[in-house]
């Protein structure tokens, strides 16, 4: 039995596996789930559970708890893949590679405008925007500062959050002018070294390790 | 006539000196002006003619439009005093005293907290909020970017205004762990290089300039 034979035969386990409200179920449990309990104490199974349904059924429909999430909060983006494509080349580019996803998710007019919300949110503690924050600090920023093995990978990766939570406040919440019209090349090669230091420096003092 | 002598002469020009309603008279003038017109086009003589007393009455109590408007807001830190902090001294330690007197401000529970209401309000562009960060990205950061005399010396202070606004979201406002309980002398260490390397590198690429 081969493991595709194995995913199949898991998810024909699934109760009402062609039934589309199967699907909404499992997003209104999500939903509940995480705002309840968090984006940590959350699991498939306790989302399964919550939503009367197979685990297998919850794992069919989406995979993973992160895009569980990202699907239960409407959020535009995939961050597995935003973190495989920052990870993917060489250390050297890291922090250009993180700048140029960055401009390209908040200027595309299909992601940037439900990201504002985000912020705006954030800014007055609304528990959705606070768990979406969290939930992009660290299934983002998080895995990819801690692929440099640094300790102190969470503070580096708050540090990079700091750079572009301001940059997307100044730029695209309140619109500052020049930052809100200058050329996102411009703009990542500004941002590129600081995170770059941020990720992978040994310390604050040295320019990148 | 000394300058000290004119000064006390103008001052006598002033109508009701001595009444503390003038005081409050010109703070509720400066406040609609201010908030009608914005900073730039207000002027000491404009809050003056609102108020319906001498212009040099508004100098007596305020010195300048940006401790008139400090005042006004009730903005609980003096902006010339922080620029001239931060220009004195070597050109090379001009991120870290920035970055030092922003962690000074921020975490002192006087002027502190107030701060975390511009943000907050800033999120949800309330006008007050609006009209301080302008004040503050003008008539601080622009100054100290301007100092070292770079033709795109507002992109700069917007970049240092990003890297600082995002930080002081996420540790002040947000409360995120582990930034919000790290050591400031820690943190000035790592945003120093980034401040400075905005305010004076000759170009994005070159680490220092």
């Amino acid at each position: 039995v081969t493991t595709a034979d194995g995913q199949r035969a898991r998810r024909r386990t699934g109760r009402r596996p062609g039934d589309p409200r199967s699907r909404e179920l499992i997003l209104r449990a999500a939903r509940e789930c995480f705002a309840a309990t968090g984006y940590a104490a959350t699991t498939i199974r306790s989302v399964a559970t919550a939503a009367g349904v197979d685990p297998a059924l919850v794992h069919y429909f989406f995979g993973t708890k992160d895009r569980l999430f990202a699907a239960a909060m409407e959020l535009p983006l995939d961050p597995s893949q935003i973190v495989d494509d920052v990870l993917a080349g060489e250390v050297a580019g890291l922090g250009e590679r993180l700048a140029r996803r960055f401009f390209e998710v908040w200027d595309d007019p299909a992601t940037g405008p439900p990201l504002v919300g985000l912020i705006r949110g954030a800014a007055s503690h609304q528990p959705s925007a606070e768990l979406l924050r969290e939930f992009v600090g660290r299934e983002i920023l998080l895995r990819i500062a801690a692929s440099e093995g640094h300790p102190d990978a969470v503070l580096r990766a708050n540090l990079c959050a700091a750079q572009l939570v301001g940059t997307a406040f100044l730029r695209y919440v309140l619109r500052v002018e020049p930052l809100a019209s200058a050329d996102p090349a411009e703009l990542v090669g500004w941002l590129a070294p600081t995170l770059q230091r941020y990720l992978t420096a040994r310390d604050p003092e040295r320019p990148v390790g």
